[in-house]
């Protein structure tokens, strides 16, 4: 076996955070794949397998190369498909694109907005160079604006979850009874926000709460494996 | 075959405007399975077969009484697993649950507050009656308060329908290469919203609206069955 995840970290390898190298994280458990973890700092990733991608995640599968962290689920399922399914389904494959698209236009603009600032405070300092610039196009203004008004952000961000929370009236899983490879795209997102910002800045209570603890419950508590901020 | 599907109309009976009873229609032809449907006015509803629902879709199968839309399609593909599939495995059906919390959370309270006046104006005085008593007890105010709004929710709207607008990047409906339930979740509540209130309020060369026009093509144009108000 020689199964290589290359993900995303900041000044300390031992806490990285992206969200979608978290979506693979949690799938490759969820497979039931035993992989080595290689968290990268953002100026790093150029370097990774001799320039094979401009960004991570990158699965290096015993030679054979996978970036996307949607396509690498789609690639575990396809390769592997005697270990527990990632989407139960063409239908579960097709509705995954809808839940990855939520969380995508609806959460990870948020999150960037409450934990901009913070992500730029973890990473070195060439890092910061490249992330600020880079953050600061995308915006349309400074990190410093942008983190003026990070309550605000905070305050509104609950409500965003309010499709999730409706679900988890019916069904303990976005994948129904156990997690699917939908429920870790969200996870991931969240799991980005409580490693970066400290929190997931939801009440301990909220449904969508207590469905983020059984995720970091999942496969031996590996989302616990880093701690909040 | 006696198939009826009960569904809701206003004051005329050949323009059935439920976002709940489009969704199985939609299902209904989805199967292939011929079926006789049966508007009714929200205070003839507990008339129905004798009084067996407070709200409708009802679908009476052979005898066989079903309601919720949800549960009628789960039904459909439970009874006739010969016939295309709603939901294509059992991911699509958890996942499913997903696109539906979307859909009531984002999508209907908008549509509310854009169409109810113009429901109100397509029903019959009883039905007036009643709709607006328990309307106005929904929404904490007159009617016409909420009409006052109307503009600047049709402003607010196409934003909301982002995630579906990224989803179609990718593919060209929410099932894949082809509708599934899911889709028909979110047409019902387009096509509640046109027929109320005249429009989509969405720009014809909005992704959304060629998403929404190959679903009105669908099944012979069912859903074009039914102009724009």
């Amino acid at each position: 076996m020689n199964r290589v995840l290359y993900s995303l970290c900041g000044s300390n390898p031992a806490r990285p955070f992206s969200p979608h190298c978290w979506k693979v994280v949690m799938a490759l458990e969820h497979k039931g794949l035993a992989f080595e973890e290689m968290p990268r700092a953002f100026t790093a990733i150029p370097e990774i397998e001799g320039g094979a991608t401009a960004t991570v995640p990158l699965l290096n599968d015993n030679g054979r190369l996978v970036k996307d962290s949607f396509d690498i689920a789609l690639y575990l399922d396809e390769t592997y498909p005697d270990r527990p399914t990632l989407f139960g389904g063409e239908g579960g494959k097709a509705m995954a694109r809808f839940v990855e698209s939520y969380s995508l236009t609806v959460l990870h603009s948020a999150i960037t907005r409450i934990a901009v600032k913070n992500i730029h405070d973890i990473i070195d300092h060439d890092d910061q160079v490249y992330f600020r610039k880079s953050r600061e196009a995308r915006l349309g203004m400074p990190l410093e604006e942008v983190a003026a008004a990070r309550d605000e952000e905070i305050s509104a961000f609950p409500a965003k979850l309010q499709p999730l929370r409706q679900m988890l009236k019916v069904q303990p899983f976005i994948g129904g009874d156990g997690p699917l490879f939908a429920d870790y795209i969200v996870f991931g997102a969240l799991q980005w926000l409580r490693i970066t910002s400290g929190s997931t800045h939801l009440e301990a209570d909220d449904p969508v709460s207590l469905w983020f603890e059984r995720c970091l419950d999942l496969h031996q508590g590996r989302g616990r494996s880093v701690t909040a901020a």
